[in-house]
């Protein structure tokens, strides 16, 4: 076959790489990679892979392998139910690489798109669960409830004192499993029983968490109404969380209205997937009083440099990249394409329609209650909003009939099975469901216009989704005009390179994605029985034992559906393996100062103590403050945490002694792999001799960063943690031999220890790192590695003199990412960072990673992916900056008259009537020959933070002062 | 379900449509039908159809349906090869609205991102054919070859004397079958025959075509050099035309080298999937000399307001909309899609790819040769590229026993099977074909490097696909970034609405689309054993059977792959029909004046003679005219060709008594069903009087426009013309009772009188018109046909008094579309339709028709899909220019200083430095609110027509003034 992929993947042909070898003084990528990286760590052995394949022999391979999945109708629930993907949705967005090959929208002026819908998310999260303040978005339910008992830690709690929480029993099992683990490690007491009985007014309880609707359907678990408990909670100087389902809101009292103070859930059944499981859009709301300890993302309004409204992300200062190991949470990565794709949906199907979909599952429902009750059943009770059990000799066998006949239940215990209703069930599947399970011959289907309609002391009272966005795209042709609108304000990696340091910004390839919205990979139940999963559960041990070999590691678990998850998992995995040798007291962690916020806070989470350690001056590891803090730890020393090649993008020289000196003072070592694109073929976190890393699929292995998430943080260990990997109450066999490890038992299923809501955490966007990696082979890997190498290296010679590059290994290379020092520019002459940041996009450019991990730089990765001539062009970008900027320097252009400072430019501006600068408006807007043929707009002026912080407003109503005027008046 | 369509389709809400109908005076819909349709002819019947589906049940009961589809790999070859479509191209390109939705690209400065691509398309064509002038796109190969027939004809022959062509018996059989029926309608005398054996000196032909190379493989036919017999054509004034494949041609000679006049093929290998038969580009290309009389659209480069380059549709004054009954040929909707979608195949894998491609092809092909015939098997000559023969003892027991495991191979006669290779063909493939065909139990695929390359003496010399275009695109990253540019250029419907009268240009819905590309419809051979195509066979069966409720007729074919193929087919059946009566003799086709310029045109190629009938003041069939018509050519009356509702948008009230008066005058009454959107599910051709009629199902039934195409022309007709169908050489099965009537007999298998290459045209496509109908149901389609009238008619309202609106209904209403007459304006004011047209792009909208039915008008058909909002914004629009026009009128604006001469406004301008204009630049660009919060810019000024023709260049090369530099060079 001719598709071979590589050549696609990889952005320079051969002759331009050896061009630009030659330029940085190489013949070949063997003497360049010597001089690269250290050669005590450097393999000389090819991956034991298979060979690659080309596009179509992967994607044909990947599709017989998962034809063994069998797709059956699912009636489980469990917090994961059968919906519908608007159509337009599905391809305009989910298969759209205007929406998912964007970054997180820090870039806010090239950002307004999926900026407006996020805002659109956190009004929808708002609107239905009746609080103010919402985020977009959360990892998933179990993670939000999660994060929502650390946040009513932080908001009530004291340490050994009030130090209390409670969990309903009626939970999802998934979510206590989290609860359990998260617990834990930040010494919080989890008291798990019936809210009934819980002494919630006895002052040592933060928080209580209860689901509403609960896991078994009844709207309310029994013994006391949720007010009454919330009153409780709220004497005590506790918070109530309120688990929900957004469906069953459109219905239901909000959960503001039940006196709950924080509400938690998964987005998904609003359009997206199931997906054996993930990724999905987890939300949080909350009052404005506690907005700021609330977890992950938020979007706000502000304003522009022209005073005009725009958004942006606000108060990132409670975030880890800047709290550390103080921020509200370690959520970096979210899953922000997946809380778009639910905005759209709710915007698409509006309030009525949405009713009208709650209306019909609730219909179905009190259908499948009523037939199952009249033979001769006992069913629980009519409180129900989509969900109730049913009690049977046998729950297996019943589950098993119903199974053959293609339809799943949840089974709940050995005599009773729970049945959830979704979108997508049909009548037909229906009535198989009650002559399959239920041996109902002629099931009577009959259903009035009542039983759409919840009971009236359950009801909602008021309109839903009053925001007039919700009311304005109900045709298709509305829909795709508006999703286009959005998708042309961002630039993406459809437009030019978005060089962004440590985040590996690399093709996503049309083949990879494929798969992701197949019937087999998109409707499977996380928790379907193991026989109809067996294509997923090939390709997820298939894809550990690829990344055992690339790692140089003996298990792989793929729980984590983010890097700072896959922190965390890692971290607990330490802890729990020094805890079974009997050292528990091993708390410390050391930490660069130079490491990215995740880590830090990851360790806070994990119940960890950080302690920084400082780095040289030439960006390495100080290695007389690591042994002096090694010394001074030294019996309580757990862990180092390093990220290689450094966050400096340098391979450090003395890693392997590092590595050692941790080993020998009884430590182990956590290999943050966010750079693993200038290790893998190379180099590996086990050669180096770390015993466990994460690796960021979303960063080098080309899963799509989707506008701020979904990631996979799959992390990877040395035999000796392998027990340790995450477990999963639901799912053992999540850590069992699916981890890549072929030696029997090395891997053991469990039922604790689960840091993700499903057992596969993002399992559907799996199979585009396994088509990745199917489809480059061990040459195809190794030779990205050597090109990611080769651009970062060919760009800092380009650069180099008309800017100082910060670090470079001992022979003078970067790895695959370099740091330009803009502190003595601004310095001379006033222009900033930032300026530059924004100047890049009048050219056409997103801005390499800003001010990390060296305030006043710009970090540049090109990844392997880029060509030569978009090389060049950013080079060419940064060069004539450069001479912007020295005009400012010489005196010729004054600093507020500077294109820099007044970037970037919008039609607006330069249509305006009185210009107001000295330059001219090509100078503004084409400021390079490229630009004029390609221009990309920035839609708002340069952002104002400081007013959005300062003037919070994360729901939609503002927004209508700068929308055109939509009504639909006859003139 | 929940996921209902018909609202979703439907632009206007309910209570939008009430206020709308109100608006124009009616309380209800049925008052505005009956006061809009001649009461003898409206309906008060329901369409017989199945009830409305849902989006998620018609999708899964048409994939249902088309499971019993048997996906072989194909060996069949015969002009449809097994292709690998790139994933970048196929989800951005063909899965993607930005390209589908797009209109033929008559309004240039909002089309120039796909005039590139069809300026690429031609490019290629010419590179590999060795003809400077290349046509951009035609229906098929076999049409194509038509084409070329007729042009030839056009060059070099004479009625009656110099009226022969000569056809080799080695053509594709299909081919051979379309220049039959072509030729003897139009008075051309075809020889069939082995070409070393035509007396082609002898100045009886007027040309020849030879397939290179030929159906069997041979590179050129046995018996004369093909050079050679190109010489002898050319003693005798005759051309030779060469069908030939662009694929060989990237190893072989071309057809310009050989002494070919013209070349003809398809360009469906070049990443397009087979489709049971299309829809794919056909191309044609030829010499400088002769592109005055190249058929279908041309691409071309000129200039623009500011004299920089653009592009264009060159010499339309060729075309069937200027020169009607005297065009070059009847095509109008081609292929662009298709030809576009070839030429960024070609970009993206270059010459190096193509030629590795074909390459790797070529040796499959001599791998199998030598195995075979080293079986013991008699194989033919070694003398080909991707094709051999084989004599065995059964073709059909070896094609069946291939066909089991998976293969198909072509059954040639009854001892000989042909094979052919593609690029989708694995070893796996050709083993398991070598073992399962020819009993070649474990073959030998050992295949050294000089495989790959063609005998010297039929070798290629020059280099291929010289262009940069060629050689720019190689990483997916570029490739996408190209697409996504060229996208970005054009004005589709995700964008706005497109109100083209006589175009129905509405949603096309993503729904409808997912199919195209499903396994089971992309990937059939059109001459696949029917065994394998049930699935076809059913939906298409059931689509025609639909469409008969739908016409009131008794059959339906889906062969005609255009609007204008389907008037030929229509207009053949009819002189097929009288001819069987006896009646030979009637040719007279009498055209009303207002008729779309095809209808002549098919009437000219049918052989028929065409009779102009006049139009009265009100825009109606002047009926004495026609009486007098009738009278004056009595006997030889054939036909009557009406557009119903008429070209002018008006539900006719004499239409029974013109049927009445044509059948009793002994003719027949053909409809032009491009007006279909005004009657679905309220009256029919059928209920009007109509005998044949046919349907754009690219207008009525949604397949998009695709920037110019693919399209298809279903026939429908009453049973007395049901015997008359298309047949097909290959398939006879095809007029057969796939016909949508299950009375047995009436549609009659038939191996003559095809009118497209393959038996169901543009097979792939025709699940969008499936699923449309089947998701509207008999209700959803009547509304659409209500509110597509509604729409009009609220339009016409709003800009009535404003604009004259030319003619209406007798109470006042127009039907689905209505004329803005311009020439007063134009009298009073200088301002021209095209100003008009022009300045609405500044406004965010594509011009409605222009200057057609009527010259100096605009014709706007709003469609169903355009929600209330939308109609509002254009009619604002339209106001906001009329008020233009008024200050020109007015003396307030002298003409020239009018942004209405000056539209469109490009950014360029607006950011010279020297503003010319007495206007704002926001008058400019901003002229409407809704503009500045989505903005979409003209790439280029008003486009300069008369120049490009005069300086005709229809390849690349000139466009490189205005690329960017895009050299790879280190700087
Ligand atoms: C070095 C490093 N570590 C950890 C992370 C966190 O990964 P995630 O955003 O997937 O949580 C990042 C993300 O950019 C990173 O750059
Ligand atoms: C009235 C009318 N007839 C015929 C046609 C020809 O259809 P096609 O372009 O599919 O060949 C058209 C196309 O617009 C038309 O408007
Ligand atoms: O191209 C058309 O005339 O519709």
């Amino acid at each position: 076959m001719t598709d071979d992929f590589a050549r696609r993947h990889i952005g320079p042909s051969d002759a331009d790489g050896l061009k630009m070898l030659k330029t940085i003084g190489f013949n070949d990528f063997e003497s360049m990679v010597k001089s690269t990286v250290p050669a005590n760590i450097l393999t000389d052995k090819s991956l034991a892979m298979d060979p690659a394949m080309t596009e179509s022999e992967a994607v044909a391979y990947l599709k017989n392998m998962l034809s063994s999945n069998v797709v059956n109708k699912s009636f489980i629930g469990q917090g994961y139910y059968d919906t519908i993907t608007p159509n337009v949705i599905l391809r305009n967005m989910l298969e759209n690489p205007g929406w998912y090959t964007a970054y997180t929208p820090y870039q806010a002026e090239i950002s307004q798109g999926r900026l407006e819908m996020l805002l659109n998310f956190q009004t929808l999260v708002s609107d239905l669960t009746g609080f103010p303040m919402s985020c977009a978005s959360l990892l998933d339910e179990s993670t939000a409830a999660a994060e929502a008992m650390q946040m009513s830690f932080a908001l009530k709690g004291k340490k050994g004192k009030k130090n209390k929480f409670f969990a309903s029993e009626d939970l999802h099992p998934q979510t206590i499993g989290l609860l359990q683990t998260r617990s834990e490690a930040i010494g919080i007491e989890l008291i798990i029983g019936k809210h009934s009985e819980c002494p919630a007014d006895d002052g040592t309880f933060c928080g209580a968490i209860v689901q509403y609707p609960n896991t078994y359907g009844a709207i309310e678990s029994d013994g006391e109404s949720y007010e009454s408990f919330s009153e409780r909670l709220h004497e005590g100087g506790a918070l109530l969380i309120a688990a929900t389902d957004l469906m069953a809101l459109s219905k239901l009292k909000s959960p503001a209205d039940l006196g709950a103070d924080i509400a938690v859930g998964s987005a998904q059944r609003f359009g997206v997937p199931m997906g054996f499981g993930g990724p999905h859009a987890g939300f949080l709301s909350t009052s404005d009083s506690y907005s700021r300890k609330m977890p992950g993302r938020i979007i706000g309004v502000t304003i522009d440099s022209e005073g005009k409204p725009c958004l942006r992300m606000a108060m990132q200062t409670r975030e880890q990249h800047i709290r550390r190991d103080k921020a509200t949470s370690n959520i970096c990565t979210a899953q922000a394409l997946l809380a778009n794709m639910a905005a759209a949906y709710a915007i698409y199907h509006g309030p009525e329609g949405v009713s009208k979909i709650a209306g019909r599952i609730h219909a179905l429902a009190r259908v499948a209650h009523r037939e199952i009750g009249a033979a001769g059943f006992k069913v629980s009770t009519a409180d129900f909003f989509d969900t109730f059990t049913v009690e049977v000799n046998d729950s297996s066998a019943t589950a098993a009939s119903a199974a053959a006949a293609g339809f799943n239940v949840r089974i709940v215990d050995s005599t009773t099975v729970g049945i959830s209703m979704g979108e997508g069930i049909t009548r037909e599947d229906l009535a198989g469901l009650l002559t399959s399970g239920f041996g109902i011959a002629s099931p009577d289907l009959a259903c009035g216009d009542q039983l759409t309609e919840v009971a009236a002391d359950r009801a909602r009272s008021g309109e839903i989704l009053t925001h007039p966005i919700f009311h304005q795209h109900r045709s298709e042709s509305q829909m795709l005009r508006y999703l286009k609108k959005l998708e042309n304000k961002d630039l993406a990696l459809n437009h030019s390179m978005i060089s962004l340091g440590s985040c590996t910004m690399k093709l996503n390839a049309t083949a990879e994605m494929i798969p992701v919205t197949w019937d087999e990979v998109a409707n499977v139940h996380p928790f379907a029985p193991h026989d109809q999963v067996q294509g997923y559960h090939a390709m997820i041990k298939d894809l550990n034992k690829d990344l055992c070999e690339i790692t140089g590691f003996a298990a792989v678990s793929a729980q984590p559906n983010s890097g700072a998850t896959g922190e965390y998992a890692g971290l607990l995995a330490i802890k729990n393996y020094l805890a079974s040798k009997g050292e528990g007291h091993r708390k410390i962690c050391l930490i660069p100062k130079s490491a990215h916020g995740t880590n830090p806070a990851s360790a806070t989470m994990a119940g960890m103590k950080v302690v920084v350690v400082d780095n040289d001056d030439e960006g390495n590891c100080d290695m007389a403050d690591l042994k002096k803090k090694i010394e001074k730890h030294g019996e309580n020393l757990a862990c180092f945490m390093i990220t290689y090649p450094s966050t400096f993008g340098v391979f450090e020289e003395a890693i392997v002694e590092i590595c050692n000196r941790i080993h020998d003072a009884g430590g182990q070592v956590y290999m943050d792999g966010a750079n693993m694109n200038a290790q893998v073929g190379l180099t590996s976190p086990g050669a180096i001799g770390a015993d466990v890393c994460h690796l960021n699929l979303h960063k080098t292995f080309c899963i799509p960063h989707g506008g701020g998430g979904p990631g996979v943080g799959s992390i990877g260990v040395a035999s000796h943690l392998a027990p340790f990997l995450p477990g999963h109450s639901v799912d053992p066999e999540a850590s069992g031999d699916l981890c890549g490890n072929t030696e029997p038992g090395i891997c053991v299923p469990k039922t604790t220890g689960a840091i993700a809501g499903a057992p596969f955490g993002s399992a559907a966007i799996l199979p585009i790192s396994y088509l990745y990696i199917k489809m480059m082979g061990a040459d195809g890997l190794r030779e990205a590695t050597e090109y990611a190498i080769l651009n970062a290296n060919y760009m800092a010679d380009r650069l180099d003199g008309a800017f100082d590059i910060l670090y470079r290994g001992k022979n003078g290379q970067c790895a695959h990412e370099f740091i330009i020092d803009l502190r003595p520019l601004k310095a001379s002459t006033g222009v900033s960072e930032e300026d530059v940041a924004k100047r890049l996009q009048d050219y056409g450019f997103h801005s390499p990673t800003m001010s990390w991990p060296v305030a006043g730089t710009l970090m540049v990765e090109p990844t392997e992916s880029e060509d030569l001539a978009e090389l060049n062009r950013f080079c060419d970008a940064m060069l004539a900056i450069r001479a912007e900027i020295e005009d400012v320097g010489s005196g010729k252009v004054k600093l507020e008259d500077s294109p820099l400072t007044n970037s970037p430019h919008t039609i607006d501006q330069l249509l305006m009537d009185d210009w107001k600068f000295d330059y001219s408006k090509n100078t503004a807007a084409f400021p390079a020959p490229w630009v004029r043929t390609n221009k990309f707009w920035p839609t708002c002026g340069r952002v104002d933070n400081v007013y959005g912080d300062r003037n919070l407003i994360c729901t939609c109503p503002p927004l209508s002062v700068y929308e055109e005027d939509e009504t639909n008046e006859i003139a």
